[in-house]
């Protein structure tokens, strides 16, 4: 028992509380150069007309910045083509992202193949690599191997050496303290507690980032997609396992201490199906592909050979479903009712304005028929307001490769930017 | 059907994504001024130097801000006394929230009784009242006039006109849109859809802000509680329902679009107990007062009397706990588990650095025995982390009310500091 339990009594709150002189806090504002740098790397192109207005900071605050930035290497002025060019006056000018600041790997390790993406600082793509893989977990040593030969093979592809690499981001699925890199438990390592970024640093000779694999689709999403438009929306991905990815105000949340956001391992049902964390009645017990699989093997009674892939179970199973049995058809309708309480529990919870879902699993449309969705309709506030815009984005694992990369430019944004200059001197 | 559902395929991202030049985005800057007044009124008392320190801006800047902000009436220099006098140079100065700028009025409307407190602009209470009512869903003008006659009664207990008072924050259990007042479902309303702040403020004459009655207590933990030390916490309140607040970096998080933190209406078991949303599922059909009273009057085969209040019923259940009685015993039981789910859920979410039990239902201490800690910790993801401290705050309504007047005083600092004046101007 490791919960610590307080109580406070009846005499309740009123008294002129004055606290400690000190206060225990960290908080320190995000600089407003970095605000500047992420609407800008966030919109691709924006006026400098347009930053001042969204940040409410004046048009001379904002020349300074980026006049600061564009030395620093990180941005470069681009002159727009005007739409009807009348000849008359400087064609407008807006601010981009430098491509060539930087180049970063990211890669995603995941139970069947891991890939690599090699991009610009501008987020262009100039190399990708994937290896496929036995699905089993590794240990430490062999995963460490692969990322470096992954990398070998990345930067081959791209025709740069190692070292015109920055940095490297590497997703995992599982429960991951990103700010440490310390990884507490994943399907990919057979160890628990394992220091993945300190370790792959060491191997690879590269600084190293490591965050949970969902949490990166939500960064690629914030980097390269639904971020160009919005300040705040869920992800929810739907792979091997379930996981969930949160922007709030062009950030990624990830909890209050950094473990946060696991909407797989959130409890349905209480001792209800085991899932592969060792637990009962989590959400990714229900809808996971490992899930539906071992669903299949039993109601279709069929015997799950040695060797052989879930990805090839669960086509099969889905064309079964296709084709009317309906024993197929009820696992994926029974996925999808519990795919439908966890969507409402997210929608209950945060309330989002969008909600992008990710990933293979997404070709199974049974997943997100209209009756899963009018499952959700029933399990969320009866509010009257209409349920939140759904958008399924059916990428593969490169998507998750171009968040790992997402991850290692922002640790390079972040180390240039620091340490936070005086905003009163800016 | 209302949901949207949008399907993006197989191309990805990767490329220049050149965003619109005119993003829609909202998002402004929280002025610099309103972060020094909420870290000074944070933590009761503090040194200009220590502003500028958690702020990460120079004390040339906090100098001006504060003088500013002494000037608009809302803050004032305290001095403090040292420890031990050594009778040389300048005694310390802090900054204080100023007392007498401001008296408001919160008040927390429920099931059973209505209560208010009057605060002055530093949360020093100066007058309370409650009103006991019959346990039902009013229809609104009934609602009006209790909260008039409310005002009535609080502030002729402090001795001040009612024009004495600059806001009124009422609260509501139930699902509310804060920022517009509107209330779509209330357990103390017999209507769904009522704009409550606009009917409430032409009934008093004072301005109004409403919000959900958990994220109250979340305010005034926030203002007069854990906020002090902390920036980041979750209260779940325990009381008719179950309700959770959010605080995120010193601010309370009301989700996305402004409805979030329904935890209490999160599905933790599908086709589930009936919950009296409507909905079926729902976390707090198995914890709050009336799912324990629904289960006392089946499995004890007591008749529920008219007239009767649930109060009286659940004491007797919990008389009967303590004393052995095995049904009793296992409504608890069964109570403190779901409890348990719940708060490892909001653990494998939002991995909070603290969690606060709040409500007068704390009282029944079965709902957090070991029992429930233990189940609990076998339902948080296993990262080998301790468990969140977990403090219970058993107080009554008159927190709640606090909170209420906390939401005054939020929106009469920011009517006070609006509209945000340019960063770079300061």
């Amino acid at each position: 028992m490791t919960g610590m339990l307080t109580h406070s009594g009846d005499d309740g709150p009123g008294r002129r509380g004055c606290g400690p002189l000190i206060a225990p806090l960290s908080e320190t504002m995000r600089p407003l150069r970095q605000q500047v740098f992420e609407r800008v790397r966030a919109s691709g192109l924006m006026p400098r007309v347009q930053v001042a207005k969204e940040l409410g900071v004046s048009a001379a605050s904002v020349t300074t910045i980026t006049s600061e930035l564009i030395e620093l290497g990180l941005l470069e002025e681009v002159t727009v083509p005007r739409e009807t060019d009348t000849g008359r006056g400087r064609p407008p000018v807006a601010l981009g992202v430098r491509a060539d600041a930087h180049l970063v790997v990211g890669m995603k390790l995941s139970d069947r193949e891991h890939t690599a993406v090699l991009l610009d600082f501008a987020g262009n793509m100039l190399a990708s690599e994937a290896v496929s893989r036995e699905p089993a977990a590794s240990d430490p040593a062999t995963l460490l191997a692969a990322s470096d030969a992954l990398i070998d093979r990345v930067t081959a592809a791209a025709g740069v050496p190692r070292s015109a690499i920055s940095a490297v981001g590497i997703g995992v699925p599982g429960f991951v303290d990103s700010p440490s890199g310390h990884v507490y438990w994943s399907s990919v390592l057979n160890v628990r507690g394992f220091d993945l970024a300190r370790a792959a640093s060491q191997r690879l000779g590269l600084p190293v980032t490591v965050d949970n694999d969902a949490n990166l689709v939500a960064l690629a999403e914030l980097w390269f997609g639904a971020g160009r438009e919005r300040a705040d929306f869920a992800v929810v991905t739907i792979e091997h396992g379930l996981g969930m990815g949160l922007v709030l105000n062009h950030r990624l949340y990830r909890g209050g201490q950094g473990v946060g956001m696991e909407l797989g391992h959130t409890k349905v049902q209480l001792d209800g199906a085991l899932c592969r964390c060792g637990q009962r009645g989590c959400l990714e017990a229900y809808v996971a592909d490992y899930a539906l699989a071992r669903e299949a093997t039993t109601a279709l009674n069929w015997i799950y050979k040695d060797g052989q892939s879930v990805q090839i179970l669960l086509e099969s199973l889905y064309d079964h479903a296709k084709a009317g049995n309906p024993a197929a058809r009820s696992i994926f309708r029974r996925a999808g009712r519990y795919l439908a309480v966890g969507l409402a529990n997210v929608v209950n919870l945060f309330d989002p304005a969008l909600i992008i879902l990710s990933g293979e699993r997404m070709r199974y449309d049974y997943l997100y028929a209209a009756d899963t969705l009018a499952e959700m309709e029933n399990l969320v506030l009866a509010t009257g307001r209409p349920l939140p815009p759904i958008e399924v984005h059916a990428w593969g694992d490169m998507l998750w490769a171009h968040g790992a990369a997402a991850l290692a430019l922002s640790s390079v944004t972040e180390a240039t930017l620091a340490p936070p200059r005086e905003l009163a001197a800016q």
